[in-house]
């Protein structure tokens, strides 16, 4: 599984470790990004937009803050939260263990 | 969350309890299916075949075994397997615990 590390991911603090789960041509033309994201604590991936996409949050392991569009939303294991394309979101780990989520952006 | 339950799920044993991460009209007609499923121990999914569509199973908690085209692969935490537009497979759990996993059905 490929593993890659994102530094300051979307304006976000510390860095963000992704373990892609598939690979964008494995998504048959109707994704672009299917990974286990793994935050340490304090960390986050910064507020951005999706346009032309939606993303899945699935929350695996630890404690998070997601503001979804303005609405600050805490999130634990089993949590699901979906972005709309042409929404905008953020997460942050608040726990003091790692934030484990899987991540998947669709295409509208 | 929306929960079904479904009987000898695809000539399998027992059943399994669906868990709908993402309703089908969510998927933004990408796929099908984006769920969470519970196996309890000794049931299974039988062996069926994906045409027009491709899955992933990623595993969440328990031990299993997938038949995938006719290859028997044990699978725990964190595994993940992609079965292709045409390929057949079928899971069994063969733990003595909840054999959990998300599974995504989308289109090719």
């Amino acid at each position: 599984m490929r593993e890659e590390q994102m530094h300051e991911m979307k304006g976000g603090k510390g860095h963000v470790k992704l373990f892609h789960l598939l690979e964008k041509d494995e998504l048959s033309g109707k994704g672009r990004l299917c990974v286990r994201e793994v935050i340490a604590p304090g960390y986050s991936i910064g507020y951005h937009k999706h346009e032309g996409d939606f993303e899945l949050y699935y929350i695996l392991e630890g404690e998070g803050i997601i503001n979804d569009n303005g609405l600050r939303v805490t999130v634990r294991k089993g949590d699901v939260v979906r972005t709309s394309n042409g929404d905008a979101h953020s997460i942050e780990n608040i726990g003091d263990k790692d934030l484990e989520l899987i991540a998947i952006i669709l295409f509208e």
